[in-house]
Order: structure tokens, then C-alpha cells, then sequence
């Protein structure tokens, strides 16, 4: 972990070639377990920003979700407006932003017209990745998230079946507008994994989510992904994920959040970790452990902690004794007898059973594995589709 | 009623002096017992541009209440900010927005920032009102909707009991940034009703809404108000409101809709009426009556009809019978006999005993008089009020 107080400005020659910062899924409003993360994600700005200045970037790319949802809490609203203006009027960076699944492409537009005046492109429709934005040497594609069918209607072309042909078509669209005198960019929000003639253990397909195969878009000199939430969900020499800068559940406990810093000439991308504010640690003990001063006084009080739970034994009011020891403690479960997850009636409302953590339990039990953190990737979006609905809409 | 396609374009002197258009009330979003007003609010808009370019105005005033709620939907968010962006971006006239009680302050301020580089003036913050804007000769001081709480905040004055003590702070205040070399123009959103010095019969006080006096107000050469949908609501030479420009109740049936086109040297207001796309019709007629060629032929079917029953008779299936000749009935009561109001159980659900319609049903029972415009509106603010919560904030 670099401290951020030690980093040095670094110079940088004049050149035409750029230096950028690649963020994403900053899911502002989201909440862990009933916690609100407002204050953990803008710790995360500020050393973003605090990075940013230090690598002298000449531009900040975010890939989508911005918000972690359609209709944002006007708190989220305001948190976030407030960083895009420190980033732009006031930093003047140039901001490269596209909606994500999480975001209303819709909502989230409002003001792109005005904000191209001070370099700020915030791009949220489909039809706006084939008209690159060019920054010094280097064409930006900016692909917002989409479903298919607005790509079947931009293309004419009702035949495209799934995610990846519809991306060999966009890809070879974007390669049309290529400049050979410039690199080039894709900023995207979907999945990456695999590679289209590999076998299709690695072309996960769930509920008609399939992924985009890597190989599709090779023709780039960069691609900044953003959906995955870990920056190894998808390990490529320079086709990456930002993940999210805070860690948004349970398991991504033990994931190294960042950014990356990409130059474009001669090309490198160099991760640079942020700190967390308040970490969240899996702590697998008997209670007998989880009372002992040695470990929690080792645990700040503002750290989330998830507790899976070795003893067998009934303990009355579990959750109050140990919410006594770690006032953040966001889940606990039993890892040994057939009582593998528990949720204590007096747990103040701040442990639940949150389909996530159902699905885990059952995956577990069919599998004896646990799921991979894309398998729960796909559960939790598949979840929050389902969720949305008109439920905004009735009053 | 003038032809917008008789306007001629007036040719203007080009001095230091401002015409401006003043409207107020769009509520985008807007709907009439169910049906969707987005084409009448479409349509006006469009009177409302051709009107603006034929007058030739210098800028565009729009007195808040731009949103009908605080979270509008995604149609409503895209339909306001294309006509922000046409009436800005692209016919390039100023705009002096300010934010009603139905908008979200915070939501609706997105971007503002960047907006000010193309003159638009979006203004949402109590604090906003002691920075004038300045346009030609002329100092528009614009003061979004607030809480008394932030007033007394804003002063640092916790004995500041009401809305008139309140403005009559605000307005001192801003008296002390007046240029005497302009013009002064308030732009509001208020009730504003009688004088400080008159009987209490006039200081209408509902749940301690007092409405502000228009003496404290005097000081301004314009009052460019928002709040009641009326332009009558209010007779004075300089202080005004705009009303809303599309009917949007029963109780609006009779008013007649327009903008005002301000000229700040010499003064002068002039009113100019738009034409509804579908307008509102009362018909107080026997279902003998309704039926008759004479009547129905006379209504356009996409026109709403609300129906005041003169029969006593039960009449089966009546909504449905009614629906054929009237497409849009949006309400059905009976005048005569004990069932004063009735609903019909076949209606399809777009005939709905509203609150407000309840609420004079009853005060009509009660008074024998049926509630004013002014009076409808405060029971109808009232209930939007306490119907807000945060239903949207559950999931």
C-alpha cells in the first residue's frame, strides 16, 4: 500500500500523448447491511482526486454507475454533483463518463449538453459511442450501458442474438471511425471474460447474460471497463476493470480497491490502490475469540465486520453482546451444525437475510463451493432488475 | 384570443432596456384524473417559444414549479430538459429559472453550475437570493421556494415567526443590493395575497401558511410570481403571477392560460393568452342532454369533459354509456339529490374520488359555497405534503 501523503508529483513532459485515470462503479447512495457508505466513498474521491493531482493525469474516465440506483436519493444527488464539479470547474479535469446498469441513462443525462462546454462528456445513449471524443493522440469510444434491443434498432438488424455478436458489430463500427493517427480507447460498462474460441466453461451464460469475449475488442489500444467490482475479475494486459473504489459487500472483503493510471505513448497502465476509510473483515472465530480483547481490540470501531460464527451452542442475544465489541458488525452466520445461518430477532434491524446472502447459503449447500464473486455478480443485478420495477412510479 | 400565426414580429429598439417573458407553473409531469398532459404541456411550450421570438424578449422568466413532484419520471426529466435546452442552447435566450415546492431543490439543480456560462440561471438555494443577476438594466433578484426554517437559519433570526416577517426581511435585504441605476425584479414562488394593513378576512391563514403581502413587495418595478395557477388570483399593476400555462383541474375549466411579456422601460405587462390543446369542459346537463348530438358534437373528443349530472335517476352503466360520447370524462357528480357525488363502479379507473375532490365536496356541504381556487390549492399542497414521505426511499 503506497501511502498517499508520500506520493511526489511527478513531472511530465509536454507531449501530445495522454495520461488518464480509470475509475468506475462509484455506486454513490449504496448501502452495505443498512450502513450508509456516503462517507466511505467520498474518502475514495478525495484520494482519487489527491491521485490524480499527484500523477498529473490530463484526464479522469468513469465507466458507469455512477449512482448505485435509477432513482437517486437526493443526497446521492447532491454528493455526486458535488464531486463532478470539483472534478471539472474546479480541478478542470477532463471528465469521460458513461451510465452503467445502475444508473437511469435518462436522469443521469441531464445537463451532458452544457457540460461538453468545460471538456466534461457524459455520454448515456447507444448511439453515442460511434462519434469518439478526442483527447491529445487518443479517440475515446464511450459505450454506455445498453440492452440489445437498443443496439438491434441502431443497426437495423433484428438478427443479433446475444451480447457478444452485437459487440463484434459495435466493435467493428468503432474501428470505422478510427483515426490511424491516434490510439484508441473504449470506455464500456458489461462483462469481459473469456475469449470467443476458448471452450464454454469460461463463456458463463446466466439468465441470457453473456458475456463479451476479450478477444472482440483487441483492436484498442486501451479498454476501461467498469460493472465488475474487482479489478482481477478479468486479468488482461490492457483491457481492465477499475472495480469500485469502496468495498460495496461481504465478499469483497478481501479485494484491493484503486485506480488505474493508463498512458497511452508508449502504453502502460500502473494500478494505484486507495485505503480504506473503514475496511470490512470476515472474522471466523468461537465467541469465546470474538470476546477476547486481543482480537477485538485489533479491529477499529468503525470497521465493518462479518462474523461467521465456529460454536454449535445456543448463545441468547448474540447479536447485542457482539454489536457491544464491533458496533458495525454487518452479518453473522454459523459455519459448523445444520444451523448454517442464523439471524437473531433482536438484531435491531441490521442483519438480514438479503437475497445475496440466501442465494450464497443455497449455493453453498448444492455445491459445497462458494460462489465466485461474478456468480454473485450476476445474482444481485438479476435481483435488482426484478426489484425495480414501477415501485417510484405509483404515487 | 389572438392566432399565434398572426403574430407579427416586433421589431425592437436595441437599448439597455429588457423584455422579458414571465411564466411560471409548468408542472411537466402533470396529470388530469389519469390522463397524461405531456401533449398539452408539449403544445404550450411550443405556443410559448413562438410567442417569445415574435415578441422578440430578451430573456425567459419561468417562476418555478418546473417538475409536478419531487422525483419526476423519466419521461417528465427528458421532456423538461429538451425545452430547457431548446429555449437555452439552441434560440440562445437567457433563462432565470428559480425552484417551486413541487420540485426538489436539489434534484432540479444538477448542472447548474454549468449552465450559468450559456446565461441560464438556475437558482434553488435561499442563499441564491442576495446575489441579483443582472441582464441589461435590469437586477432580477430570484427567490426559490423555501422553508421558513432556512430563512431563519440563513439570518440567523429564530424569532422569525412567519412567511410576512420573513419577506419582509428578505425583501430589506435585497433592497440593500439594489443598483438605483436598474431595474428591479423580484422572481418568486409564493402565495402573495391583500396588504399587510387590511382586515384579517384577506391574511387567509390554512396551517399556518400565511401568504405574503404585497405591500412588502413594493419596492420592486416587477414580481414575477409563481404558486397559484391563476393569473387572477392576484390583481395588481406590477406584481403578477403567470399562472400555469396548461389547465390542470376542474376548477381551472374557465381560466384562461398565458404569459406575461414584460417590458422593464418604459413599463408595461402585457398579457398574452396561449390556446389549450385540449381544453376542459363542464357540462351541468341532464343525461337526456349529454346525448344529443347538439352537445357531444360540439366537444372534441380529445377534449376532457367533467360531467355535473342534473338527473336524479339511477342510470346503468352511466361512465361507460357517457365514455362513448365524451372519450375523456375525467369526473362525474350529480348536482340534485342526496348522492351528491358518485362513482361509478364500472369506470375503467379513471374516475377517482380524489382527495381534493372529497375535500370540496365536503366544504360544499358544510358552506354551501364551494371552495376558491386559493383554498383548493392549499389543500392540495397540504396533501402532497403529507402524502411525499419517502414511499420512493423503501427499496
Amino acid at each position: 500500500m503506497i501511502k498517499l501523503n508520500e506520493l511526489t508529483f511527478e513531472k511530465r513532459t509536454g507531449g501530445n500523448e495522454m495520461r488518464f485515470l480509470h475509475t468506475a462503479d462509484w455506486h454513490i447512495g449504496k448501502k452495505l447491511h443498512g450502513f450508509d457508505l456516503l462517507a466511505e466513498q467520498k474518502d475514495a474521491f478525495c484520494q482519487i482526486k489527491q491521485i490524480a493531482a499527484a500523477q498529473n493525469v490530463d484526464a479522469i474516465v468513469i465507466a458507469g454507475d455512477l449512482y448505485d440506483r435509477a432513482v437517486a436519493s437526493e443526497d446521492s444527488v447532491a454528493v455526486l454533483n458535488k464531486m463532478l464539479k470539483e472534478l471539472n470547474l474546479e480541478e478542470k479535469y477532463p471528465l469521460l463518463a458513461i451510465s452503467g446498469n445502475h444508473d437511469s441513462a435518462i436522469r443521469l443525462e441531464t445537463g451532458s449538453e452544457w457540460y461538453t462546454a468545460t471538456e466534461f462528456y457524459l455520454k448515456t445513449k447507444f448511439s453515442d459511442a460511434f462519434e469518439p471524443v478526442t483527447l491529445n493522440d487518443t479517440q475515446f469510444f464511450m459505450l454506455p450501458y445498453f440492452q440489445p434491443q437498443m443496439a438491434r434498432n441502431y443497426f437495423q438488424d433484428e438478427s443479433l442474438k446475444n451480447l457478444p455478436e452485437i459487440m463484434e458489430k459495435v466493435a467493428a463500427a468503432m474501428v470505422q471511425e478510427f483515426d490511424p493517427t491516434k490510439k484508441h480507447v473504449l470506455i464500456a460498462h458489461f462483462f469481459a471474460a473469456g475469449s470467443s474460441h476458448t471452450d464454454s466453461e469460461t463463456m458463463l451464460e446466466v439468465g441470457g447474460l453473456n458475456p463479451v469475449p476479450v478477444d472482440l475488442l483487441e483492436e484498442f489500444d486501451y479498454v476501461a471497463l467498469g460493472h465488475l467490482h474487482d479489478k482481477n475479475a478479468l486479468k488482461h494486459p490492457f483491457i481492465h476493470y477499475a472495480g469500485s473504489p469502496v468495498k460495496f459487500s461481504i465478499s469483497e472483503a478481501e479485494t484491493q480497491k484503486g485506480v488505474w493510471i493508463v498512458d497511452t505513448d508508449p502504453y502502460q497502465a500502473k494500478w494505484i490502490p486507495l485505503k480504506p476509510l473503514n475496511d470490512i473483515h470476515v472474522l471466523e472465530n468461537s465467541f469465546a475469540e470474538l470476546t477476547d480483547p486481543k482480537l477485538y481490540r485489533a479491529i477499529p470501531a468503525d470497521d465493518y465486520v462479518a462474523v461467521r460464527l465456529t460454536d454449535r451452542a445456543v448463545i441468547d442475544d448474540i447479536m447485542n453482546k457482539l454489536r457491544h465489541y464491533y458496533p458495525r458488525i454487518i452479518s453473522l452466520s454459523r459455519v459448523n451444525g445444520r444451523e448454517s445461518l442464523i439471524a437473531d430477532e433482536n438484531n435491531g434491524g441490521q442483519v438480514n437475510l438479503d437475497p445475496l446472502e440466501l442465494f450464497e447459503s443455497f449455493f453453498e449447500k448444492m455445491t459445497d463451493e462458494k460462489p465466485t464473486q461474478l456468480q454473485e455478480q450476476i445474482v444481485q443485478e438479476s435481483f435488482e432488475e426484478l426489484q425495480k420495477g414501477d415501485t417510484y412510479e405509483t404515487n
